[in-house]
């Protein structure tokens, strides 16, 4: 089994690994055991079920197949932990993962224990590129898992009136800087993972293989869209009007009785919403998330301007420095916009919905194995965000990273940059081939 | 707000009141804090809501219309942990009680803590009558809590593969003694609560009036079913002939492709079942448990029997001392029957199914207030179960004691006695009045 | 295969056949080929299916059995019109009856006929006791079926909002007469089928055995409750006040948003209703009907008082003639309350709802056979209803005769007729066996 | 309101139009009233209501616009037959199409009648670009409509177990040319509708505008599979591999348990379909059909090709004449591909799933007014088919013609071209623009 993908020249692989498989336990730090298995839904999956999952990929991929005689801590923890690997096996139901309350924390804390000394056991022996490659594999995975681990809290804790506070709260200004509108001319472009600028690093097979594309001229917001210009939409009417609203869109809006974004308390004037620092008011200035690709587009239309793809926010990203609000500032909420020059926020605090499908690239081979069934098999029926969000690892994102999920799904860190077509496309110039 | 049934002179109503409260915890001893959490169905409550609800009961009825300037350790409780007393307030919604984790194990036994010491403090102050109904109202109502948090924690244990062993495992005989039947010519008979020899004693308002009710000839089996009888009924094609169910229970055995009682494993020639005590092989000795009425009825149509009547089983249980296996022998799992005369295990060890829909007594009044929400709203759409369970307190029960489920539950430690009539009813010899 | 408590020597019984086969279809004279196909829900059947499985029951349980060599018109037709005797095989799934366009009307008739003829000539030349048995209770299940094709019609119906008028609309006058009371004194009587005053008349197993019951002092409404004190039910609230309801009525209530009877109109201060005459106003003094079990209890409860017990209703109803609005009136719909003394309209007009549940009478045998899945089978879940209604054949209606709905249920003409206990019942007095 | 791509000079629009009203209830001439009316799932409709609403179109957005004093059959229609255009009003619910018996098939052919001599009476007496646009996108819509109504029927029919004939049945040959592979070298191509081969003909707005596209060098398969080809696959254990299948896909299989092509019955070494001409035998050289794009993806993965997206399959059709198999052959079933040069049956006998998801062209703005609900809102979970089908008209099809569905249905005429990539791109001679 090889990810080729990845050509990782990492000097301490051993030790990014360590301070990464630390780095989900220090996550778990202010939960107590009984938060360590909260699920409120089958999308999202408990604290104690992430450390045990990132674990599982470990063992399963790396230490069972390198290390002979390898002795996992409990055989029963490969069907348990199972996320979706068909190739591995039976995995236990998704939406009964809160059900094991066995192991209990402290046991998987000590399996952690015993895999990250195998690993550890193995690389002071070993660093085949194979293996290198594996291991950068499975501490991207636990980054993937991370953030996870912080939005499936976010949704848990939000089903408690007691409005659960996991971090202080932090007062920030409430003036993001004004909107303005970058253009890019286009024309023959070349996206995806392994171009100059990425030499050496870490990427998915599904970012794969860089490619050309055409472009039309376009035109970016210089930042993403706030709080305040979203509460615009929504007094307007806007979860009001069906013309807005893509037809699946409006199904769930009207089903679902939707209202405002995910998390956000709109009743009687008041205007508040949950956060990890508990419940509090909303700062307008901050950039507005929660949202699902159906509200995304609607806010679009209603401003006369619609969703880049993908293509065009990679041409745009692909010149700029991974700068943003990450995981690692432990503020776990996106930070309003800080004035300068060129696109703000590309990176970090909130994942930007784009107008592109989650296809396969022209000629995409998934990874052999059953690694391979990390992101190709979900290549349909999902939309891709770009950039990265306030729980994204920062060493994680890169201009190429394309993350996917459905389309009516908003409990990510999920935001909006508009943008908008800078001419009509004139079909009589383009030469046929 | 009065339980007017309730005509308790408990010498040390506050020393039960403490004990009983001590035993609930006592049944959590053997749980970890995530164990708390765990609820497998909106059906099935977690363990430490039991510990709060239970409280919430005694804090809400009792402390804050009786103690004058009572202070709640946090008044946010009040809603979260209501069960479905409308009268009250709103309730937290039940599927979502396992989202709780916040307020923590540690912190819900601090308020249970705080209301053992008001309640203390209260009952040294006073003791009328009214206060000693509630009090001995909310002891029976946290039996009853101490029986579900048992039956609902076996089964969210029966939902992780690696069947958690809440306590160790005793071995027991293997045989159970032949099964004989037992006669009574019936007529005009009383039951309901109230009677000569309950003298004293608490009971609910579903167990009045005491009234009159005709009887026919009939007879009772001299114990429970056990396990072996059941196997034969699968063996002989039970779950896959619709003649012998319920049309209701014919929909529940092909929609659900039952096979096997609640816990069962029947695969290749296997027989085991999960219990309290880990999976391990059936005992065929056992009382058969954890069916659900659909199942009880066909069983004994295909035995050429019956269920008994609700008026049958009290009518026969009435003289009987309430001896068999309780909560209280730390067993959680019914015992084999001993030999003996007269009926064995009409009390204890498995919840008997009768014929009879829960259904109000002629004249029935349900208690005013709040309270009165404890019975008669639920008369409707359930079955009477009789005699208690191995799970069962045992002075919580008596033979007026009318329990009730709905017919297709099963996870309750419930059996079947099985009856026959003993004489075709001879219409023309019946005087009309 | 025989059904034992048919007793019948009717003079005629081909005449009486060929007449009631020729009713069903005078019943859907006024319908197009279009409306013959309708099914709103898996609860109600398409017209032309109401033809065909009546159809069905003469051949699959008279003609195949007792004709040599009898030829069916088409053998696909045993499949696709049996309702649910899993004796007979198994059945098309309930919910598709209106995606059998073919066999077409026409076919239908057709059939229809060639199963008349043969039945004549079947008759014609035999006639013993088991033989008229069947037809006879091949009649009553056409009975039964007429009642419920016209009110499934209706049903399919209000879901057009063109609102179909299926016969002329007739004025009615618009006062009822004073609700009294009617007290009976009770003690030991007998009920179920085969009195006294039942000799040689039909009756189903589910009457069987006449059998006594102890009943204590009651008393009766003269008349069914009118759909202006129902008005007044809802008026004060009745749909929004949970103390009212029983528990599984309240989550009805709640879910489905309840607050009106089925087919009323109540916006706006507009009161009307759909009935098979077309959308009209409502007519206060008509009795109330379309009521489910837990509107007809919540409605006794708010009026103070309680719904009969089916046995009390019996006993007051087993000397009264069967007089009343039945489908022969051709109104289709319940008519208001004549005065005079004695009970009003215990027969016709609506089914009563009792307090007893749908269970077997001690001592009750289901007949053999398949035809013993026609009553047995449902005993369980389901309320007991009395008295027939203005859909109801008058010759299928007597004392004894024992209808039964799921609680939920509505789209019958279902109302109630108000009860009261006349006195504590006194435990004390009553004679222990 | 208008339709601006819709550039249409036809010599006689009302001709066209009226042969084109005709046509459609030549479609319904072999069915019975009964039939009309049938609607098994909510995503099909019933004939009557395909009749109803096509005529609803024009009269909404043509007669009621556009002539004065127009004064519909019944007004009451427009709430009716209102399929999903929010910015008229609201729609009766699709799924309960099937219980508008009334109005029945005649009055539906008589307010036909009643628009089409309006539509006749106001095309003679004007003819403005804007109305003609309209006229022809009437008939357009009424032509979808069309193929919806045969493939509806056919999902119908086949749940009743006559399974009824529509046609009757035609023997055909049974050899499919063999599969060759076309090659294409791809490079900056242009796509869209308005062209130089689609000059003066009628577009959708989805198909707009035209645009450039980078397309990497690819083959097609010369011919869509076989169901010989397709059997091979399940035959292999196709449905039983995860790893053949998208993620969404897998879970489909699983969870209805899949094993075949919608209509096939391959139990016992059987091999049958439904078809509108009864059931019968497959013929393994003719197109596998009713696929979705879970099981042609899967299919293609099997083969070790993949599906082409949209723009290589425009690409390869622009320049091919619209030859096929048409609604117009009146087979209402794929034919077996004929031996020749080039790709056949690029139109016409199965819609061809592509790799691409349906989404807007760049620069793409949908029609003003209601009309533009047409497509545009529909651009999100739905995949593009290409080609058109036995069911589509030829006149309506072209190569820049753009179908969608979701990727789960399958009840269209779907089936699968293959396609490969032909080299790996090479990144590193793209040029950045």
């Amino acid at each position: 089994m090889s990810y080729p993908q990845a050509r990782l020249q990492d000097d301490d692989l051993a030790g990014t690994l360590l301070a990464n498989r630390a780095f989900s336990e220090t996550l778990c730090a202010p939960l107590t055991p009984e938060d360590m298995g909260l699920q409120a839904c089958p999308e999202v999956s408990p604290p104690r079920w992430h450390l045990a999952h990132t674990t599982w990929f470990f063992e399963t991929f790396i230490l069972k197949p390198h290390v002979p005689g390898y002795r996992p801590l409990d055989p029963r923890f490969e069907y348990l932990f199972n996320s979706y690997y068909n190739g591995v096996g039976e995995q236990y139901p998704r939406p009964r993962r809160h059900l094991l309350s066995r192991p209990d924390t402290a046991t998987v804390l000590a399996w952690r224990r015993h895999v990250d000394e195998a690993l550890a056991d193995l690389l002071s022996r070993s660093a085949t590129p194979e293996l290198a490659a594996l291991v950068r594999l499975g501490i991207e995975h636990e980054q993937q898992h991370q953030e996870l681990l912080l939005t499936d809290l976010k949704f848990n804790f939000s089903h408690n009136p007691l409005y659960p506070q996991y971090q202080p709260r932090e007062d920030q200004a409430d003036k993001a800087p004004a909107l303005s509108w970058l253009e890019y001319h286009g024309g023959l472009v070349t996206i995806g993972a392994g171009g100059p600028s990425s030499t050496n690093s870490f990427y998915f097979d599904n970012e794969t293989p860089r490619h050309r594309q055409w472009l039309e001229p376009f035109a970016l917001a210089s930042r993403p869209a706030t709080c305040g210009e979203y509460l615009a939409f929504i007094e307007d009417g806007g979860y009001q009007r069906p013309e807005l609203w893509l037809s699946d869109g409006w199904a769930w809006v009207s089903q679902q009785r939707i209202r405002a974004p995910l998390y956000w308390f709109l009743n009687d004037g008041l205007a508040e919403h949950y956060t990890l620092a508990g419940r509090r008011p909303l700062n307008l200035a901050e950039p507005v998330t929660h949202l699902n690709y159906y509200e995304a587009d609607a806010f679009a239309r209603w401003c006369g301007k619609r969703l880049p793809t993908e293509v065009e926010w990679e041409h745009a990203a692909a010149a700029r420095p991974v700068t943003g609000g990450f995981v690692e500032n432990r503020r776990y909420h996106p930070a309003i916009a800080t004035p300068g020059e060129g696109p703000r926020q590309l990176f970090g605090d909130v994942w930007e919905w784009t107008a592109s499908a989650y296809l396969p690239y022209p000629g995409f081979q998934p990874a052999p194995g059953a690694v391979g069934e990390y992101n190709g098999k979900f290549m349909c029926n999902q939309m891709v965000l770009r950039g990265g969000s306030c729980a994204s690892s920062r060493d994680h994102l890169r201009a190429s990273y394309r993350n996917f999920f459905y389309p009516h799904l908003r409990w990510q860190f999920s935001g909006v940059r508009l943008a908008q077509s800078m001419e009509a496309p004139d079909a009589t110039s383009a030469t046929a081939p």
